[in-house]
């Protein structure tokens, strides 16, 4: 029969997605140009024109039942090996091609590693404020998502919460840094202090503890400096990559799990994520795909226009007195609402035609996010919309 | 922990990859061109230029950002649009936009399907000759595969075995025709037998019994015929699709999952693929294979090289005294073995540099499958092999 978990799901509302269908309904009366929209995360540049020069290049040099042909299961063996070169070069650790397996973005990243690290019933640990999806990456695997409450001051994590929440039964720790919605780098005194606690609870429980390291926004960080590497502060890392931003491809669905090579049982949890992928359906991305990034691996897309828009946002928002962390990185930031509602504030905020996504559907109540990967001429026509939603609450 | 199912899931061990395998190094020491590999169903022939020509011109003409970006979970609305228009000219049914989920392939399309038709504890009946991958692809839903015994005089449907499995947990039935292993495609009259039976025993049971209908080769029918539509005969159908082998292009993964217009629940049974895909980390299949393919949907490769195969191997196989029912459609012939032990006759036929499947991956004793998606010239260049080894046998 229609199976009714999947049903009800139908039934809750996705945020973000209604604040993205009213922008767009909102455009179709007053021009979308004049709908200043930051409800969703996708990228604003285009792809590296080597990226489809490449394509071209396959489509024309290779033989086409080679090209198109099934890849094995983990990927094709030749991009496995540029990626762990790749990884290897920039990370100093010993990668090799049995460590890698590509995947269909993050989320199918996520859905094989969660699975391999974790058993039905056991919990894994995420930090609030976090990605939504998190809930039906994690509920669908059978282990149970526990969520530490968020170090509102900084973003960085919560220890003293953190620590109530660890237990035997803890199999897996699944952290996003640089962080969708806080745009905050974890520091890399966070991370070793998360990487010390965790061996000790190892020792004290007898079992590893992993850490499912979903890694998008690596490549966007601001001010010049690199997002500390979990996997060479803590070994045992699974890392989740994603070529959707750093490549402005979110729709060629393309990502991998690297299990750091000093990960206990590195090579066995890729050889499972193969035979997890039998049952969810996985079966590999696209092969031209893999091969396209396979060539773009130390490439992005001109990234600036992110930092720009930060910057602009950051000053105004602090110079309207919004409290407000800053970004390290991403397209996100995360400003404390002026009143306690964030829902409240998102809807007023409409009617300066802003649209801001309340925080609540991050982990967090009273703050909002602003995804500004949109054109740098939109964010500075939207700040006199900002300022006067700021009037309107009495903050200038 | 390290999750002790998919451990253990490394244990079994993969018949066709591993004499896939062996013609692979077997090849390296006399050459792979005397080599008769017929394990792997791998097409042969080349995609249609016009597949590549489409990818160059949405390269091209397309904006960047909007081509590579993401795609709606159900797939891209222009997509599903055309995908419904073929079917609907083709099977005249009224497919809409609103009953196609696009998918990575028939895998994925079956993990989605499945999930959504049934509930973990009801069963799901398949029927031998089947394709092993149904196992894991069945058994991670939750819901419990069980396999009705082949008719080994026609391969079509045992009903009588089929009659005794049937009961109130039944929740879908997972049916592929044209047939991998056997070639068989299911004739107008089986169809209808069954459509006839699933009624009745919906009416007696009170809930629907839905076909999960797996087509990969569907354009592939020999002798100018077309394969019955299960969806036009049956309306509690849903279509699970894969480009892979009418275009070859198995390593894009691309298909779909169609549910019949007149189906129970339709329309919501797409929706839930959606809800669904959070949890398997599928979120759909490359944009810009999506997009080529919908250019494609009434073309095929030149598929005319398997039926001239069939026939050549046919013919033979009958003089030699194999006893065979003659394939209707896919690229494979599935023929009693002299002995009843036909994993030792194949492990012979080796001796032989002719590579066999042992039909007991598919769920038959004493049956061996032949893919004959390979070179014509090779098929013939194979004949000598089949004969020398019918010779062991003492057939001549």
């Amino acid at each position: 029969m229609i199976n009714p978990k999947y049903k009800e799901m139908l039934n809750a509302k996705n945020q973000i997605r209604e604040l993205a269908g009213f922008a767009q309904k909102r455009g179709a009366e007053i021009g979308y140009e004049n709908v200043f929209d930051y409800s969703l995360g996708n990228p604003s540049v285009p792809v590296p024109e080597r990226f489809n020069d490449v394509i071209r290049d396959f489509l024309k040099n290779r033989e086409p039942v080679k090209l198109h042909g099934y890849s094995p299961n983990p990927g094709l063996a030749e991009v496995r090996d540029l990626v762990a070169a790749s990884l290897s070069r920039r990370f100093s650790l010993p990668y090799k091609r049995e460590h890698i397996f590509m995947t269909s973005g993050a989320a199918g990243a996520i859905a094989h590693a969660a699975r391999a690290v974790s058993c039905p019933g056991e919990e894994i640990i995420t930090f609030a404020p976090f990605f939504p999806e998190y809930v039906p990456y994690i509920n669908e695997t059978g282990a149970i998502l526990k969520v530490v409450p968020a170090d509102t001051t900084s973003f960085q994590i919560n220890f003293e919460e953190f620590d109530k929440l660890l237990n035997e039964k803890t199999a897996a720790i699944l952290i996003n840094t640089p962080n969708n919605p806080s745009g905050i780098v974890y520091s890399e005194e966070t991370i070793k202090k998360l990487a010390a606690l965790l061996r000790e609870k190892e020792g004290q429980y007898g079992h590893p503890i992993y850490i499912i390291s979903d890694e998008p926004y690596r490549e966007i960080v601001f001010d010049g400096k690199k997002a500390p590497c979990i996997s060479a502060l803590y070994e045992n890392t699974v890392m989740c990559y994603s070529f959707s931003k750093s490549l402005s491809i979110p729709g060629e669905r393309i990502g991998y799990v690297a299990a750091c090579p000093n990960c206990a049982d590195a090579e066995l949890i890729i050889q499972m994520c193969v035979q997890i992928s039998r049952g969810t359906g996985h079966n590999c991305p696209s092969s031209l795909i893999q091969l396209a990034v396979g060539e773009l691996l130390d490439e992005t897309s001109d990234l600036s226009v992110y930092e720009t828009n930060m910057n602009i946002l950051y000053d105004k928002l602090t110079e309207l007195g919004f409290e407000v962390v800053r970004p390290g990185g991403t397209f996100y930031i995360f400003p404390k609402a002026p009143i306690a509602d964030a829902k409240e504030f998102c809807e007023e905020a409409k009617k300066y035609d802003l649209i801001l996504v309340p925080s609540d559907t991050f982990g967090v109540e009273g703050y909002f996010r602003m995804a500004y990967c949109i054109q740098t001429e939109k964010v500075e026509r939207s700040l006199a919309a900002l300022e006067k939603l700021a009037k309107a609450y009495h903050m200038i």
